[in-house]
């Protein structure tokens, strides 16, 4: 267990241990048919309500759905609401638990590495409005994190590279020594060699959370974060593939924009690239360019014609550099 | 003007003094057709959202549709959302604001007296989910407020007392001697007396402003304000009536129930309706028990089988008590 201000994180506990943690008949749990069909025997005798699985589900549609289920339940200000699940359930959680009778308590039990080491850690939350992604959103932490790494067992392969896909993110703005371990093992290895992952998840988990908390706001450091996703981002809503592979393409991108805009050495972006490929990822992808950047023109970091784009100075150093509109239309048209 | 931490008032303006505040190219201005149609000239050259006057609009749907129509105008983290008319617009105003992009800045210019002393003051937005009143919303406070008197020329008489059931509220829970105050005057008199009018508004603002900042989460003194409001809200739901009405409504069960419960001096509660009257407002209505029952149950106050309910222990005393809901559905048929 590991409490800072505001989050206590449970690493490496079972899921049943959140009955410890606050009382049973005032929680609520949120998950998916995915997540539910899989662990049926974790929700047993539990309050629960079950929504579709998939990316699609993060709208407006499945907030008010969730809002109205927790009404039927007669959930009051006491109630906590505990999303089970990948980044669409925590982000829906934490969303609900944000405005429900304006705040409920909440906490997070992330069943994906993906959510694990980036989407339920930080407090931010983001619903889509049609095509554009995660366009609303709150900052609000939820009370717990609760790690049970047995979850992972059910996870198929493409879910690891999604979740490693923001590991190596984390390493590229952050952490060479990360970058450079990443570099002598594999996914199978994490697989088998839990004492490794729950290591691994735990640096992540305190890389985001301390960078998160510095900046509630996203003024500085946070948008460091954002490494790969400006074009990323774009690329997963316009072309429906995964989160992992849309931002290990954006990485890419930025990586060779990096190159022309501050010299940044060439056989980084090889290494970015070597590396994204050992954990299956991909690193270019035929994407229509013009849809694309008709979503980038809709990026919260827009401001006016410029848009907060972030670089790397070096492996292990992100940093953030404003470009024109024009100028990233023809990065991309150059690049990627 | 009066700054405090986080809220710059700007007190007797005219609207047009909006664009010293801020970067005109960065405002969209919402309103609804109502305000629209009768001021016309204010929103020439402006940016602006218009949406459908009426409680009924205070729900998620208009939340899409505004929501909408930023993204068509590709508004930024940098805009600025400024809500211009009743309580319905700054609450819709904050709650957009509060989600829009994880939160952009946001100003309130309330056009009824109502909005004025109440509900633009302290932050809080509640957005109505079906029959479930403000059962969504947000603690966000805006940057300013500007107060136009020139506004309240047009408004309705039944719109005066409206605001004047908040302000009765105000001086019931928090201050005798403007309860004594309003006592010796009229709506007539206010309507003539520009500097009274701006006097009481602006003693009902620092009242409001100052119970909501020591109290952002609404743990203690903030729920004195709900003072008339756990029976009123359900009977404006339940019967279509006015907030002021409601609330009049409630606040005369409330005091009645303070009597049985406190012994609170009868006379008290004849003052209470006597000025309830004098300001055009019922002191009795003959209400669906048993579905505004229903609706208490779904209060935001309840706590498991109890509900803070707020008294009176004499004018100018509120305090909070905990009733069962038992005894509350008891008061109910005894007194109201």
């Amino acid at each position: 267990m590991f409490s800072d201000k505001k989050v206590t994180y449970y690493f490496d506990s079972a899921l049943s241990y959140v009955e410890k943690i606050i009382e049973k008949h005032k929680a609520i749990f949120l998950t998916d048919n995915n997540v539910y069909n899989k662990h049926p025997h974790l929700f047993e005798g539990l309050n629960t309500i079950v929504i579709h699985a998939g990316e699609n589900t993060k709208q407006q549609k499945t907030i008010d759905e969730v809002i109205n289920q927790l009404i039927q339940k007669e959930a009051t200000r006491d109630t906590w609401l505990i999303g089970v699940g990948g980044g669409v359930i925590t982000d829906i959680t934490g969303f609900v638990a944000g405005i429900y009778m304006r705040g409920i308590n909440t906490g997070f039990i992330p069943t994906t590495l993906l959510a694990m080491v980036d989407a339920a850690v930080g407090g931010k939350s983001a619903i889509d409005v049609g095509m554009y992604k995660n366009i609303i959103g709150l900052t609000k932490q939820p009370s717990f994190l609760l790690y049970d790494y047995s979850l992972l067992q059910t996870l198929p392969n493409e879910e690891w590279s999604n979740g490693f896909a923001e590991i190596i993110k984390h390493a590229c703005i952050k952490d060479a020594t990360m970058f450079e371990m990443l570099e002598t093992t594999s996914i199978d290895y994490f697989k088998l060699n839990n004492e490794a992952l729950a290591s691994l998840v735990y640096k992540n988990v305190m890389l985001k959370s301390a960078i998160a908390q510095h900046d509630e706001l996203e003024k500085g450091d946070r948008k460091l974060l954002n490494f790969g996703h400006t074009i990323g981002h774009p690329i997963e809503t316009t072309h429906q593939i995964s989160h992992g592979n849309a931002i290990s393409i954006g990485m890419v991108c930025a990586a060779f924009f990096s190159s022309e805009i501050i010299n940044l050495q060439q056989n980084l972006t090889q290494r970015i690239i070597a590396l994204l490929e050992k954990y299956n990822l991909p690193s270019a992808y035929c994407f229509n360019k013009d849809k694309v950047f008709e979503l980038i023109k809709m990026d919260k970091k827009r401001t006016g014609t410029n848009i907060n784009f972030i670089l790397i100075a070096a492996i292990g150093e992100g940093f953030i550099k404003e470009l024109s509109l024009v100028q990233v239309k023809q990065l991309i048209d150059k690049h990627c």
